[in-house]
This record gives C-alpha cells, structure tokens and sequence, in this order.
C-alpha cells in the first residue's frame, strides 16, 4: 500500500531583503509564483496534502499555493521563533497521522520531484529523518553533512567545523523528511537554547540519533535547492529555471537562434521544428504549433499559433488570439481575442480587437478594428477573402462579407454585403501652388514666437 | 606549381537528435546553411573542388552548397557505414586525381581556412595523412593524439587508453587531409571488424604508418571543431560565430553597446564609427555605412543604411529599404522597397512600401503608402521637401509633387502637383452635449449584457 | 583642517585602436561620456579641482568633463612623451601648491571614489608616494607591486622580473597620488633614457625611495581599474557598468526578470517594488517611481512614469513624457512631451507628441496627434475622461473638452466643447457585387505586366 505523506512548506517568511510590499513567495518566477512552483514540485513527488505555514499576506500565499490536484490547508505561524516552531504551527495536520512528513520552502522554487521523493525513499527504508543535501564548490556559511557508514551522523555548523569538516562539500539544504508517526515527538524535543533563542529543524538529527533512530541524507542538485532572499537571487532563479527550460525545448526538436534572449512562462508550449527568433517574450498560456516562426521581438500570451503561421517581427499577441495555419501576424500589430483565418495576413500597423477574420482575408496597413465605445467591447467579422484596404477603420460592431473590398482609408460603420466594395472617404480636393502659403504663414508663426521669446 | 586538392565534405547525416524534418546540415547559422559555411571555409583555404557526400534532402543540401567560385559535386552515400565508408561515395571524384584530398564535415560549421591550409601544407611537406587536433581541458570522450619525434604515432580511443593517454589534452577532430594520390589505396584498405561493423576514417592513421607512410597532426582551435548534434548545440554554435563577427566588427571600429544583444547575419557589413544600440537584428544583405546609428529594437534586412542616417528605435528596414544620408526612419516605421531621399524624416508609425522619397521630404505620423491593391504593388513618389500631413493615406500608383503639403489625415488617390495643398478629409461637425447620450446609451448596452447572463 | 587636493586627469591619448574619428575618452559609458564618469568619481572622493590633460578634441573633451562641483582646468599636452611628461603639462596648476597630487586616467570610467580616498589617506599618513594597485589572476603584462614591511619598494616590470616576482599578482593600475609639496621636485627627477625615450610616472617610485621618501600601495578591485583600448574593451567596460547598477537597484527593492536585458543610463532613477520586464533601454533622464510595471520592448528616455501607472510592451516614451498615476502607454505608442492624466489610457499605434491629456481620458487605437506643420509644432489639449475614437487624427493646435467624445476615424481641427460629440469622417458608400469587378481589373493590370515582361 502506498504511504500517505503530508509536505509542510514553511512561507512565513519576512523576507525583508526583499524590499518589496508583498510576500516573498508570491513573487514570480517564469510567470508563476514562487509557492506554486513549489507546490507543483511536491504534487509531482505524488504528494496530495500539504500544509502551508503562513505569515504576511496569508490569504494571497494560500490562493497562490492552491494549483490542481492539491489539497492545501494554511496555518499561521503567529511569531517567528525559528524552522522548528514554524513545521509545529502545522501541528494540527501533522496530528492527523501520515507515513511521511516532508518539509520544504516556498522560497526554493527551482526544487524538483526527485529529491522529495528520494527523501520518502529513505523514510520508506527505515530513516526516522532524511536530510537533502546538496554538494557545492562554495560551501562556506552552510551546514555540512558528515556521514558515517551510511548515516547522517551530524550537521555541522561552520563555525563549530574543524578544518577536515569545513572541507566537506556535502551541505544541507533545510529540506528534510520525517517518520510522520515520530515527528510530533520528535519536533517537541527541539529547545531554543542558543544565541538567538530559536528552535531549529536541523536539531532533529541529533535528537532524533539519541532516540537511537536511522538518519539519512539523500542529494539534490545544488541549483535546484537556491533559495531566494532578494530581488538579485530572485533574478538568478528566474535565469536558471529559464536555462533549464529553453534546454528541454531545444532538445526536444525547436530552434532559438538566441537562447538567452527568449523568456518562457511556466506553461509555454512549444512544438517540434517551430523556429524561435532572436529577443521574444511568452507570456502565460501560449501554444505555439510545430513548424511555426516567430521572428524577433514578439511578444506573445495567451494565444495559439497552428503549424506553418508566422508572427512578427514586433508583433504582440494578447490572450484568445488564435492563428490559423500560415497565416501572418507582421510588425508593430496587436490582436487581442481574434481568430486569424488560415492564410489571412494582417502585416503591418494593425489593431486587430475582438474580431474574427476569415480564410485568405487581407488586412492592409494600418487597419483599425474601433472595438470599444468607452463602455463596451464590440465584434467585427471580416469574411473570406475580404480584403480590407489600408488605414481603415472598422467600427465595431460590423460585419464584412465574404471577398467583400474595402477602399483604403475608409471608416466603415455600416455591415457590407459580400462581395461589395465600401469606401467611407472624403473626394481629394487641391489648392495649386498653396503649399508656398501654408509654409510662410508657419514661418510667420516662428518667427513671431521668437521675437517675443527675446 | 599549385597543388590540387578536393575536399571531402560529408553532409549525409541522419541527425534524428536534432528531431527535425530537415537534414541538419540546411539548419543555418547567421542565417546561412551550416553547409555552405563550411564550403565557404574551403573555398578560402584555397579548393574550389568539393565533393559532397549527400543522404536525406539531397537536392536540397546541394543547392545550399553551392556558393560563388566553388564546384560542388554531390555524391549519394546509400547507406550509413561509418566515416570510411561516406568518403568513399564520393570514390569518383578522388579517383580522378588530385594532390590533396581533404576530409571535412558539414556540421562543423565553425571551422575556417587555418587548420585546412596547415593540413594540406602538412601533405606537401610529406605527410600521407595529416590529422587537424584541437586542444582541449575536457577531452573525456575524445581520440587522444598520441606524437612522437613529430609524427602521429596513433589515435587513441578513450576506451583503450591508458591512464597518462588519457591525460592528453590534444583531440581528434576526425577532419583530416590525405595525400591524395595513395588515397583511394588507403581508403580501400579500411575494414569493419569492430563492435559496430562500421568503417572508420581514422584507421588511416594505423593503416598508412604501416605501409612506411608519415602521419602528422596540425592544430585548431576547439571551437572551430565543434560539432552539432542537437539544436542546444546549434545554438552554442550559432553564440560562437556571432561573439566572433561583433569582436571583429568591434576591433574595426563599431560601437556596440552591448554586443552579446546584437544578431547579424553572415552578410553583414557595418562601416567604422557606426553606433548599434542594444537589441538589434540584422537578417541578410544589410549594408550600415560608417557613422550611422541603429538605435535599439531595430530589424534590418535587405537594406542599406547611409553615413549619417539614424535608424530607430522600433523600426523595420525590409528588402530594397535604401535611406540617403542623414535621412531618419523612426520608432514603429517599416520601410519595404523604399527609397528615402537625404534628410528626409519617416519618424513615427508609418509604412513605406514600394516608394521612392525625396531629400528632405518629412513623412508625418502614421502615414500609409497603400502600395497594395489584393493583386498588384504600385509605386508612390513622393517629392523633395514634400511635407505629408499624418494619418495620411497614400493610394498608389501615385506622385505627389516637389513641396506639395498633403493635409493630415487626407486620403489621397490622385497626383499631386508641386507645391500645391492637397486635403481630402470630410469636413469636422459637432453635436453639442451628445457625448453624454452616447455614454449613456453605451451603460444601457451593458446593462442589459449583464442582465441577460445573470 | 582638510588636505587640498588637484586631480591630474591623463586624457591626451591618441587611442587610434579605437578606429575613431573622435578622443576615445568622448566615448559613452551607460550614456555619458568616460570623462565624465571620471570626474564624478574624483569628486565623490572629495576633489574639487581637476587638471585635464587634453590633446585630441580639446574642446569636447574638457567641456564633457565639467560636471557639477568641479572646477576643470584643461592643459594641453603637444607632444606625447609618457605619462610622466603628460602630468607635466599640469604644471602650473601643480605649482599652484595642493596638499595632494593624484594622478588618474581619463580612460579608466569604472573607478569609484573609494580608492581615490585610500590613496589620498595614504599621503595624509606620511607616504610621498601612493600607487594604486589591482589584485588579478592573469597579472602577465602588468608591472607587480614588490612590498616589504609595508612598504612598496619597487614596481617590477614583466621583463625584469625573476620568477617569483612573476607570480606575484598584485599589478599597477597607474594611478598614483603624489605629496603635492614635493610633486614638481619629484616629477622633475624622471628621465626618459629608456627604449621608447619617454618619461614614465612609475619612476616616482624609485625617485622617491632614493630621496629617503616613504611609497606605499593601495588596492582597488580589479574591475575598476579596467582601462579601455579599443571598443571590444569599451563594451566589456558598458557591461560591467551595467552588472553593477542593475545589481544596486535590485538589491533596493527593484524586480527584473532578466537584468541582463536592462539597459540603465548613468541617472536612471527607479523605486521600490518596480517591475521592470525583458528588454528595457533608458535613455538618460528617466524617473521610474515605485510600483510601477515597465513591460517588455520598452524605451524610455527623459521621461517620467508615476506610481502603479504601466508602460509597454513595445513602448517608447520620449523626453517631457510623464505618465500620472495608474496610467497606461501601451504597444506601439509614443510619447513626446506630453503629460498623459491619472488613469488615463493610451493602448495602441498612438503618437502623442506635445499634448496634455486629463485625467481618465481614453485614447483610441491609431490616434495621431498631429503637432508638427512642417515649421512649428502646436499643442494638443485633451479634457478629463473625453473619449478619442480609434484612428483619429487631431490637427494641433487643438483642445478636445472635458468628457467629450471623437467618433472613430475622425480628423479633428476645429476645438470641440466639454460634452460635445464631433466627427469629421465621410459617410460610407457601397457598391454591391464591385468588388469581383477590382479583382479582375487588377489581374488584368498583373497579366499586361507579365506578358510585358516576357
């Protein structure tokens, strides 16, 4: 039978390094915040419960920390008195009596599945407590692990190291795993009687040791435990999680001729042989289909691009933009919630708002889709074929037939038929030689302005 | 007398790492096929004689082959049997003769003339096989270079080698130069008797030594020799050539702000004293005259860009964009087969398609050429000192004259004569206290949206 | 009573590795000149007066570095005889008697004040000599530091030193703070009997000693004594200086997803709890107060965004912009001088350019203002929550009232009231089933072309 595990994810932190007016693991990483990649990692470990330990800004954390899947219940950790009073503010759920306990950060967001469920592992094995380590070059400041035969015989802190000690690589993330049938007490034996008075997790290896219990220590990849405690780690965060993605989608079969320079959200998909250009931003929910291409500087959320499509350069795709096969979205256009036929193009200077656009349809330079009237949004259904000339405007709501044709620089406010051709546009008129007039009045103008600025 | 020589390009990969619908050797780097890089590092180490050994999208990696001054010969390699094998598809072409026969990849698209003249001058100077090495500090995986009294006394595979070969540092890059009137002799001589059955080039170190020949080894720079495999690779090569072509353009006297947001294409040509801002592309063919400046968020293709001239920022310079001297092209601008005349300013959210602008002519915000009728493209002219009122819609085939002033917001859709005032906009008519009737017409709309899905 | 103190700025170089038609040290660094940053830095050490040795581009070069609080001097050095020979041409204002000497180099922009006040204690605790050194792991080339018993006691070249004073990897920077009382005596002492026949600063050590006087080193981190030689040198420099700010503000309480895409000029203010999104370039002269969200593809220069007001993607804000609180300037807009009110929006393809727009007005898709008449540029005034319908062009000198509403696509010259509604757009004409007719003219026109061709 499967064990039954409660992770406890401590997220009271005052994170005043941080400097910021909200909490620190509300703070984003790849578009997401930094509790629900750390829920997301436990969920994965194939953990369902967790209790969230809270402070500031305890309703958004535990609105934040609710992905699907998930049961997550918070409890407020009133004071701050250290890693191990903060897992006791959880002692409600840990009561409930699960096999595993597992305790981990909301500020270590780049965590994955596999250290937790080693760690379980280890519980599964006979382990009262396992410790996640990780091994580093710059090992100064942490904890080192010291074993012994197969045991975790201690964590040593730096300053109580020897120098054969101070030379293990082996250091201690925080992240722990507890026999959830010992661990309330085993958590009521931790004392606060050091320098500053708090009580700490890591105490429980030698409690735990004493008891004549089985500690362990299993390894994670250093990266995957950094933990965030100001705006440059955060920084440093986001550029490893999107290394580690921009990765996979490469390998996995999409060209970014500039890695570096492209930023994915957390759900970013992306299929086989679609070519990312240099310099473009996702934002959450975009699909983007094999075989498509996004040129530079796009910017792209909530939005499907199918096979054979082409954005940008400079182009913007807001939420329920949808691209049907090979068509185009070119420079300095924007589509919010429009559906582009197959092979429409809309190339350039375009706002295309709430509309729908039909197979084959061509959208001149510069065309407006007027889809707000200062109170509601409006739809503007563009046919088949249609072709809609340059520096239109398209007064939302309308409707333009199947290969209708509508004659640049015309402001369309009626429905027009298929097949029809609209203008809406006033007849050129001209004045000879008066470009010479308008030009001396203008110098008139200047030159009067100066005189009195003397 | 001028030795001759062949090179050998084997291009006939399968590339299923790179999970990719199209043979590896066609996936650019600065927007060219990685296969014609490497015919071009031939062609400048002085052969204009290559044969390509070709597999999957035959037709295709031949034509991308072939670049100016070099004869490219493909050869089907019917099977994959090993390196031995692939350059004797190519048995036709070495049969006919040459001094030299130089063997080489299509997927080391960094490699340049160096290392293929040492080789070839190794083979004048006696050597039956000269073997191109690089140095390297992680040479795990690699044939271990073992020399000695100057000669290449063998390859070493990492499986066979001893501890202190092991140690060595210098690599076989698996390029190598063959005198070219033993070669077939020696190629035949390779045989399969090993794990995989295959036939491996380098056995020709063994196999020429043992019939009294000289084998030697020259060197290159690692990243010459690197490999691609999959698209993170290509992307690591694609970051090599580009830090290599900035610091070149840099050392000649560009300024780059901050070179590693730069992309250029393998074409690219930029003058002394030129400025690129951050977060420039340049696709292929465009030529930046000294002292211009790109400002950033700039793509450039196709176009050339004179002394003086500022680009920028957010503009977008197509095929056949030529700006004169001192002329401006602005943030949100596109400019597509356009001639801009020297002064002249295109500087906010204009498209310029099909035109021909004179000096000093100013091109007001949000002007449109509407070049494009569904079928046909048409030209505008538009003459020096013309001065075009924004919003304005230029419907080609159209001219407007030296000095004209086109009123903003016009539709013009016939040719303007010099100097005169050309309006075509509808007369502006106003509905006192109407704003409020609308507004409250609008909440009404809502209201009773809201109503309905209650 | 406080020392007095000359600074000697050495910036006469030819710098010809450059390739630049002006003095290297005119060259911007996070967009001011590399002068400039030096004289701020000798001014936050607490120097009031400076000496500029100047060659090339005399004038530029001493008018770039009078910034506020320094009084500058330039001495023009005629010939170029070593650095020894270039303090000299400082002469008359060493005469004029300081406590302190100190010698810095216009081409060293990184340096701050902190080993400027070092050196200069150095002198105020009896040293006649103190020389400013840099700790790094690849000293070759550079001249060590040989101390004994605190004491710098010579300055070994590369080619003199014995093996253990080559692996010494403390190294001269060059600059050098000097007992302003004996600086002339001592400066006068340097002889050019050397290969090159020119007088180096260096000798001062050797001077010194032999007269009995005291010479001791500092230290300074090795990034700011980073000299710049040619522009690849110049972008290295750019980007520390970059690392370095954008570090600063994160650590204040600023967010940035990628700050290696943050591009900060030299005065780049931005506050707390800013988010700043992938590809920010700040010009000089930009304020972003706390709280507010700059998005990706943004360009800012000269401007002001309030608090909770959002920018971009695909924004350029121009000098005189300043966006009030909770305002939005969204894709594809500009703005140029122009106060854009509380809440007010300005979405989409907009150019807003000397114009001033109350609060909660809303600005449609494509809206021009149409400021410029080819001589003068005009206001435009936008009244409190007045609504500008998509695609309308305002011909300025114009005022728009309070709660007034545009009709799209309008061409606004005349004033329009508080609560007015105006349009200027033609009436919209339709000509059922034409549309089929253009078609087929048009691909009459491309079969004529065509067959022309052929």
């Amino acid at each position: 039978m499967e064990r039954t595990c409660l992770a406890v994810i401590l997220a009271a932190g005052d994170s005043t390094r941080m400097k910021s007016s909200k909490s620190k693991v509300l703070h984003p990483v790849a578009n997401r915040p930094m509790i629900a990649h750390v829920v997301d990692a436990v969920a994965k470990a194939g953990i369902s419960s967790v209790a969230l330990v809270v402070g500031r800004n305890a309703g958004e954390v535990s609105k934040a920390a609710r992905i699907g899947g998930v049961e997550v219940e918070a409890h407020l950790q009133k004071e701050r008195l250290g890693t191990g009073h903060a897992v006791l503010a959880a002692r409600e759920a840990i009561a409930r009596g699960y096999d595993d306990i597992l305790v981990t950060y909301g500020d270590v967001p780049l965590q994955t599945e596999g250290p937790l469920k080693a760690a379980r592992q280890g519980l599964a094995e006979g382990s009262d407590i396992v410790v996640i380590g990780f091994h580093t070059s710059k090992p100064a400041g942490y904890g080192r692990l010291l074993v012994k035969d197969g045991e975790l015989i201690a964590i040593r802190e730096e300053k109580d190291a020897t120098d054969a000690e101070r030379a293990v690589k082996w250091c201690n993330s925080g992240l722990m795993a507890i026999n959830g049938r010992k661990a309330l007490d085993l958590l009521a034996r931790i004392e606060n009687s050091n320098a500053k008075g708090e009580y700490y997790l890591t105490d429980l290896v030698e409690i735990a040791r004493s008891l004549g219990g089985r500690v362990t220590a299993v390894d994670a990849p250093e990266v995957e435990m950094t933990g965030c405690n100001n705006r440059a780690e955060l920084a440093a965060i986001e550029r490893f999680w999107q290394e580690r993605r921009r990765h996979e989608l490469m390998i996995s079969g999409v060209t970014m001729i500039a890695p570096e320079t492209v930023f994915l959200s957390h759900d970013t998909v992306i299929g086989q042989d679609a070519l990312i250009e240099p310099n473009v931003v996702f934002g959450p929910g975009a699909v983007i289909d094999g075989g498509a291409v996004i040129h530079a500087f796009s910017h792209i959320e909530g939005a499907h691009v199918s096979v054979g499509a082409t954005v940008g350069p400079f182009a913007r795709l807001r939420p329920g933009a949808d691209l049907g096969e090979r068509s185009k979205v070119g420079n300095f256009c924007e589509v919010k919630n429009g559906q582009i036929g197959e092979g429409a193009k809309v190339n350039h200077l375009t706002y295309i708002g709430d509309a729908v656009i039909g197979a084959g349809a061509n959208i001149g330079a510069g065309t407006i889709t007027c889809n707000y009237d200062g109170v509601n949004k409006h739809e503007t259904r563009i046919g088949a074929n249609a072709f809609i000339g340059s520096n239109s405007a398209l007064v939302a709501p309308v409707s333009i037939g199947d290969g209708a044709y509508i004659a640049s620089g015309s402001v369309i406010t009626h429905n027009v038929p298929a097949e029809a051709l609209a203008f809406g546009r006033a007849r050129q008129e001209m004045k000879p030689e008066r470009a010479k007039a308008i030009r001396e009045r203008a110098q008139a103008i200047k030159a009067a302005k100066q005189a009195k600025t003397e």
